[in-house]
């Protein structure tokens, strides 16, 4: 290799799609090595991530571990599931969502994925083909791009309304949509504004998707996770509307994200997805992932089973305090604006009135400054879809969060121009 | 949704070159269910899959499930990994590979996945662009047709030579590479062949690789599990002659396959996959795969560091007495004849003379006669490329294996040509 290349090894950039997608990850990465924990008396304080495991008043059901150990060390789940995922765990998340639907998902609906982003990276590649689009909401979960330039979907962007608590812009729905579209993607509760959809607004959007003729991507992974005024609605209530594909997965609601148990569901009673030849070619799919590991799978029927109410109605309790330190918190700050108390997941949306600072250039630039100077990392909206916004992770210690939020206090005061 | 459609969900078939790839898993499916269990006295007896922990003769070393249980009950791994991987197990697998190689692999060179399976897709997908292709082996393991397929990339195939023990047919690698392609592909230890390629021919290879500028692929998920002449040799020690992508798990060595852990390493002491756009796209390609379970890969270490060397003795010498009892019993056979005694990996090929039996049209149609009149499923040699030839999995049982090929052997004489 005397020029140090190879075939195919030189990426076409302009083919690379994804490389225009900011990833999360990434930043929280520039923002957490920006810092220089050497020179600080403080300790980091990361509101950036939704991973509430970080935090030590989150933690899932004793129920849910020793269900794995019993399962892991019976000996009998060592070898490889079915890559759709093992009967019994696809019958029992068939179960479970049947709970809150007004029809019966079977086994065949559920295909076990490795946590969310795979189920969402399944959804995409399904539906991805020459000239098709896919409609996103603004903001959004950025996975949902990356996904779609890795597939070759095109992405059309429709906005969420903070000021009717970041419900969609079905105009903007029917403006965007062509023939070319296969679906629209909703995420509920809301990652990253902390809002639950009424019945009536999901109602709205089925009807409008069914208009379009585009199936319904409802992405539940907080589902159930609800403290405010609506109860949490699954899509799949009007798959009889239009066909719903339900992504989701144990992370959120049993706090165990890095366990990677997700699911992929067709909630579809009009038997849409049950065509031979689309069964045929999702199981082909799947033959290519990983999948989770199958004596997590065999445990998932006895956790669904056995966790116990009070565990989730501890954990909600918890959101919904460290949500109102947020949301109060937040108001005493001048430059910083919440147009809407969160009542779901574990993040909300807050703008930045850039005119009453006088050094900050944008978001990105106020994170970075916030990091270095404070030792607080928050995501900067641009990683989501809205420039300068900040996205703001609630799912943490309510002692680390007022901590947090009162040094964001003092670094926005300390910035702040001087009226006379 | 009046006429049962929406827009994209009619798939292209046309688009969709995944329809042409028989998938092993479909296969072996159709022979299982076409046995009818009620109408025999006998047991179904596998040798389709190459899954050990089906027989209860193979089974992992305690330390395995005790470093799980021990990393899940610590409560500290239940949150997300880097999407790469946790950085102890990077490094505790780039320290397990650096072993066998004259070079040192750092953490930045391991990539954790689920399962080889995902490793192989990764790999596909960093490859593919508008009109690349890719070698592969024939036979071989046709998940990479499938993902290749996925992926729009194009694959050309190159004989295995039967009656050089399934070394590779250099001449044909030259003669259909040209400068769209991307990679050729190796497994060694081979499956489904059983073959073990000396050092020479490994040079070989890497030498012609390099002079037509291609990557090799090095598919070692069958590493160490050798048992002849031949010793194991990583195909990264010739990483400074040509860039080597090694794909590996802890499936088949710690038969363990159901844990979905697996690696994609970058064996390149030239440091070509240090470029920071190539980086940069593999971590973010890595941003939409699930991954394996945290607490699985925090165990990784431990079962590393603490597997003693007894373990892997007990597994391959198993091996040795089964592949021996397999070729031993199919020399019995007059219509079957196995070109090359196996010599490691759990799979070996035969080959079917079909002028010696008077109703069995192709490899298909034995493998479902035997089915359905032995209750001995065995994979057809189409799914893995080579028609009439069949791919039988010697990882199980001695006495299910005895017993298993015995009915081959009562099958094939009851469907013998009679001559006179």
């Amino acid at each position: 290799m005397e020029n140090g290349t190879v075939n195919g090894y030189e990426m076409d950039e302009k083919q690379d799609r994804s490389r225009s997608v900011i990833s999360i990850k990434a930043i929280l990465s520039l923002l957490l090595e920006s810092v220089d924990e050497n020179n600080h008396s403080r300790s980091v304080i990361s509101l950036g991530m939704g991973d509430p495991t970080a935090h030590s008043c989150f933690h899932t059901t004793h129920v849910a571990p020793e269900a794995v150990v019993d399962a892991l060390q019976s000996g009998k789940f060592n070898g490889y599931a079915p890559p759709v995922g093992l009967p019994q765990t696809r019958r029992a998340i068939a179960e479970y969502l049947s709970r809150d639907l007004p029809y019966k998902l079977s086994s065949d609906d559920v295909f076990i994925t490795s946590g969310c982003t795979q189920a969402i990276d399944v959804a995409l590649a399904m539906l991805a083909r020459p000239g098709a689009n896919i409609l996103l909401p603004r903001p959004g979960f950025p996975i949902y791009e990356l996904c779609a330039a890795f597939r070759h979907l095109e992405v059309r962007h429709f906005d969420l309304l903070p000021e009717k608590g970041w419900e969609v812009d079905l105009d903007t729905i029917e403006a965007i949509a062509d023939q070319n579209t296969v679906a629209v993607v909703i995420i509920n509760p809301g990652n990253p504004c902390g809002n639950v959809y009424s019945y009536q607004h999901l109602k709205k959007i089925a009807e409008t998707a069914e208009k379009l003729k585009v199936l319904v991507i409802a992405d539940e992974v907080y589902g159930h996770l609800v403290f405010g005024r609506n109860p949490f609605v699954p899509m799949g209530v009007f798959g009889s509307i239009v066909p719903v594909l339900t992504l989701g997965s144990l992370s959120k609601r049993w706090v165990v994200p890095g366990w990677r148990l997700g699911w992929f569901a067709t909630s579809d009673p009009s038997g849409m997805f049950r065509n031979p030849k689309v069964v045929e070619r999702i199981k082909k799919y799947f033959d290519i992932l990983g999948g989770p590991a199958t004596f997590i799978q065999a445990a998932v029927p006895g956790i669904l089973e056995l966790t116990d109410e009070v565990f989730f109605k501890k954990t909600i309790s918890i959101l919904k305090q460290s949500s109102d330190i947020c949301f109060d918190r937040l108001k005493e700050i001048p430059c910083i604006s919440c147009p809407y108390k969160p009542e779901g997941s574990m993040a909300m949306m807050m703008k930045l009135n850039l005119s009453l600072l006088e050094d900050i250039s944008d978001d990105i630039d106020f994170c970075f400054k916030l990091a270095r100077e404070e030792l607080v990392i928050i995501l900067p909206g641009t990683a989501v879809g809205l420039k300068n916004w900040l996205r703001i992770t609630f799912a943490a210690d309510p002692v680390a969060l007022e901590e947090a939020l009162g040094r964001v206090k003092s670094f926005c005061l300390r910035h702040s121009k001087q009226f006379e």
